[in-house]
C-alpha cells in the first residue's frame, strides 16, 4: 500500500481535493461545490465520502492524514471562525469532524500558510529555513517561514502582512481599518488605484469607458502592456507600495525569498521588475540584495490542493 | 562546584561583565574600558583574565560557557561587524577568539536579541512562546522570540523592528534611509520631535531656552510631567508612532506581550498609557487584546549581564 494524503481547499464557490503522495503527484482529485451545502455536518459527509470514493476507485493506496486549507481558520483549534465567505456561521469544528469521520488525523490552516507550506515541501523553498509567500488576490494573504516552521503566533492568526499599515490614514480595509497593504498591493487594491489615477491624472484612456465595477486586474495589465500611461502608473504605483510592504518585512525576519502567488502576481516581471528596483533603492543597506523576490514555483491550478496536502505531510516530519 | 555562566555586554564606553547562576543571580562581577582597548587581541586578553580573576576569587564555581551581547553581533558567524562605535574595524571574530582562549562555548548575538533572551530565561517571558522586546535608547532596538526561538533569519540581522518605515518619505535615519520607526520612537526621536514642534507650534515654552543638542528624552518627560504643552504633543507624537510600529508587528509575529526597556521607556505610564490607547483603536480586530504592552520584567541596572549570561544558559537548554 501507497502512503497519501488528502489535501483539501475550501473557497467561497469550490470545494477542491485530492490525494497527494510524498513526492507531491496529485493521483486523483475532486470538486464541491461549496453552495450545494449551507449546513456544516452535510459538507462533513460528502467530503469524507468524495475522499473514500477516490480511494475506492485508485487501488493500493493507504490515506494517512488530511490536510485542510480555508477562510478563517485556526491551525491551533483546527476551527473556522467567523468567515465571511461561508455560509458556516460561528466557530466550525472543522478539523475534529472530518477527522472523527474520517478516522485519520487532520491539520488546518489559512490558505496562505497552506500555499507557504506547499512552496517548503513541493516547490521552489525545499531549501530554504526562512521565506515568505504572498498571495496577490482579491486581497493579500502572507505566509510566513522561520526555520522552517509557519509562524502563528500566540493567537494562530500570525502573518497578516496584508494589514501592515503602509499608507497612514489612507484607504479603508476590508477589516474597517485604513492604510494597510492589501488595500494597495492586490487585484482589487490596483482597480481602486486606477479609479483614483482616472481623477488625479487627465490622459485619455479607454479605462475612462469602463465602469471600475467591471474592471479587472488582469485587464489593468493588459493595458499597462498596451502602454496606456494610467495602467502604467498604476502598476507602478502598485509595485511601490508592494515594495514597502516587502522592505518592512525583510526588516522584520529577513526571509531568504519572498514568493509571489495569485492572481495578480500573474502580472509578472511587469509588477516584479518595479517591485525589486523599488526595494534595492528604498532598503537598509545591511539588507539589500539579501532576499530573492521571485514567482511561486507552484502552478497556479495545483497550487491549492497541493498546499493543503503538503501541510498533511509536514505535520509527519 | 556549582555550574555558572559569564554574560559579557560590549558597549562603546562600558564592556560589563558577571557570572550568573542558573537562577538569574549575579554571583560576581566587573567591568572594563572600552577604551583601553584599542586594540582587539589586547581585550580578548583581558576579559578572559577578568573572568578568571573573578572565578579565582569565588571558590566553588565551574564556568560552563559565556554569552555576549555586542553590537553589530551575528549569531550566525560569533562576529561583530563593522561596528560605528567600536574602535575594532571590519569584522571581528570574538566568539572564536573568546573561546579559544577560555576553553569554554561562546555565543555572541546583538544587545537587543540579548535582552530579549533574558526576558525570557530570567524575566516577564519565561512562560511565553512569542514575544518582542524593544529597545528605546539612543536608537530602537528589538528581540523577536517565534516559538522560543530567536527569529535570526537568513541573515543573521533579522528583528529591526527600529527601521520599519512608519512615515513614507519621513525623516533621515542613520542608517541612511527615511521614516523609520527608531527615527521617532526612541530618545533622540523624542528630541527631535520637539525640535520639530518648536517649529509648527507657537507655545511658550522653557523647551525654546534649552539648545537641542542639550536636550534629553529625561527632560522632555520632566517638563511633560509639569504640563508643558509641546512637551505632551511630543510624548503624544511619539506614541502614535511607537504604536504603528507595534500595530505593525502584531500584524506580523502576533506576539502575547510586547515588553520596552531602555532609556525612553523609562517615562513608564506617561508613554505607555498613550500607546495602548492607539494600538486598541487602530489595530485590526482580530487582534484587539490579544498582545499585551508592558515594561520588562528585568531591572534596567542587571539587564545587559543577564541577557548576555540568559544567551548562554539557553544555549545549553
Amino acid at each position: 500500500m501507497k502512503e497519501v494524503v488528502a489535501g483539501i481547499d475550501i473557497g467561497g464557490t469550490n470545494i477542491v481535493f485530492g490525494l497527494v503522495d510524498r513526492d507531491g503527484e496529485i493521483l486523483a482529485d475532486g470538486v464541491l461545490t461549496t453552495s450545494d451545502y449551507p449546513e456544516f455536518p452535510e459538507y462533513v459527509a460528502a467530503q469524507v465520502k468524495g475522499i473514500k470514493d477516490l480511494l475506492a476507485i485508485n487501488s493500493g493506496l493507504k490515506l494517512i492524514s488530511i490536510g485542510i486549507g480555508a477562510p478563517n481558520a485556526n491551525y491551533y483549534k483546527g476551527t473556522i471562525e467567523l468567515a465571511p465567505n461561508l455560509s458556516w456561521k460561528g466557530i466550525i469544528p472543522l478539523g475534529a469532524a472530518i477527522s472523527e469521520l474520517s478516522r485519520v488525523p487532520v491539520t488546518v490552516t489559512n490558505d496562505a500558510n497552506a500555499a507557504a507550506v506547499g512552496e517548503m515541501i513541493f516547490g521552489g523553498a525545499k531549501n530554504m529555513k526562512d521565506f515568505i509567500v504572498l498571495t496577490l488576490g482579491t486581497g493579500l494573504g502572507s505566509g510566513i517561514v522561520v526555520n522552517r516552521q509557519i509562524v502563528y503566533g500566540y493567537t494562530g492568526f500570525a502573518g497578516e502582512i496584508g494589514h501592515l499599515t503602509v499608507v497612514p490614514g489612507g484607504r479603508i480595509c476590508g477589516c474597517g481599518k485604513q492604510g494597510h497593504l492589501e488595500t494597495y498591493a492586490s487585484a482589487t487594491g490596483l482597480v481602486r488605484t486606477v479609479s483614483e489615477l482616472l481623477g488625479t491624472m487627465r490622459n485619455d484612456t479607454p479605462l475612462r469607458d469602463i465602469a471600475p465595477a467591471k474592471l479587472s486586474s488582469k485587464m489593468v495589465a493588459n493595458y499597462a502592456q498596451q502602454n496606456d500611461p494610467v495602467a502604467l502608473r498604476a502598476i507602478e504605483y502598485t509595485a511601490e507600495l508592494l515594495g514597502l510592504g516587502i522592505i518592512n518585512s525583510i526588516a522584520f525576519s529577513s526571509p531568504e525569498a519572498i514568493f509571489l502567488f495569485g492572481g495578480l502576481a500573474q502580472a509578472g516581471e511587469m509588477l516584479l521588475e518595479p517591485v525589486r528596483h523599488y526595494v534595492d533603492k528604498n532598503i537598509m543597506p545591511i539588507f539589500r540584495g539579501t532576499c530573492k523576490i521571485i514567482p511561486s514555483a507552484i502552478p497556479e491550478n495545483t497550487a491549492a490542493v497541493l498546499g493543503a496536502a503538503a501541510l498533511a505531510w509536514n505535520e509527519r516530519s
